[in-house]
């Protein structure tokens, strides 16, 4: 049995995600997001705090669901170099808080998380939003970034299970025989 | 008097360095680098692992130097979207480590930095290298990343001091005269 806890990281809001997977069965846990704002603006809090509230965040999550893995999206570079900063910085304080408890991190690509979740690496939002909800028969659409979050973990438990039924089949081989 | 930690972060290597103020005097402490990879290359030492040894370097110098301020250069973005995202990685590290220690993160603009430290906003990192080794009596001049981290640990210690003058004159003006 495994917990994934997916991240989506931003300044603003990190989303958050956490299912259980046995075999090839995913259970919803939790989703929500990590909001470092409230109902002030950016220049009202300042960076050190902004981050301070997603590290802690995350580390809370971490204390209350016990995951077994961490998972991120990879990215590379956002739509501007501010943008990629801010980003950056949000990563950065995400990541430390799972290494710093012990947890690997792994990290998969927008265009697989969208293949392994829709099926194809070109959906949008809302096909993610929906897709997600429907794999883990929730009642309703979870929020956009809520959403990124529970696809990134679903996309690492299903990597893992190929993985798996991968060595398998590579056991069973070296065994002599398919199984 | 106070400790002032300055931090020049970068995911391959952060400079750190440390100063104490006593009213107009800087006294160096101490100053290095925290180096990520060693002898391995990026891809040998996943990002996590980076990230971690920035925090837990950091967080060492805190606990080591006990410093009342933590300074850092202010960025909006490097010179690639890439270069963006590495860098704000490891800032969100540094800082986190700051803000989780409860000490208060100021950042100032390179020009700022600079300004400060050599008398121009455009000058060189041979020129802060040498000017900082200049004002804080070193004997030799310190690495370039190392030197970053005492110039703008000095810029802090210069406004503060500034600031601190120009409270005391206000103070003074309010008792009716100048001191």
């Amino acid at each position: 049995m495994a917990i994934i806890l997916g991240i989506d990281p931003g300044s603003r809001i990190t989303g958050y995600g956490v299912i259980r997977q046995q075999g090839s069965k995913f259970h919803y846990l939790g989703s929500g997001c990590i909001r470092t704002l409230g109902s002030k603006s950016e220049s009202q809090v300042p960076l050190a705090e902004r981050l301070r509230i997603i590290h802690d965040g995350v580390r809370e999550l971490i204390q209350q669901f016990q995951p077994t893995a961490f998972v991120i999206e990879q990215v590379f570079y956002a739509r501007s170099g501010d943008a990629s900063l801010k980003l950056g910085q949000a990563r950065g304080a995400a990541i430390v808080a799972a290494a710093c408890a012990g947890l690997e991190v792994h990290e998969y690509l927008p265009r697989a998380v969208k293949l392994a979740v829709v099926g194809t690496g070109a959906a949008d939002k809302a096909q993610v939003q929906h897709m997600v909800a429907k794999l883990l028969e929730l009642p309703a659409n979870p929020q956009a970034d809520a959403a990124d979050a529970l696809a990134v973990a679903l996309c690492h438990g299903h990597t893992a299970q190929s993985l798996l039924a991968m060595a398998g089949a590579v056991k069973g081989r070296r065994g002599g025989r398919w199984r």
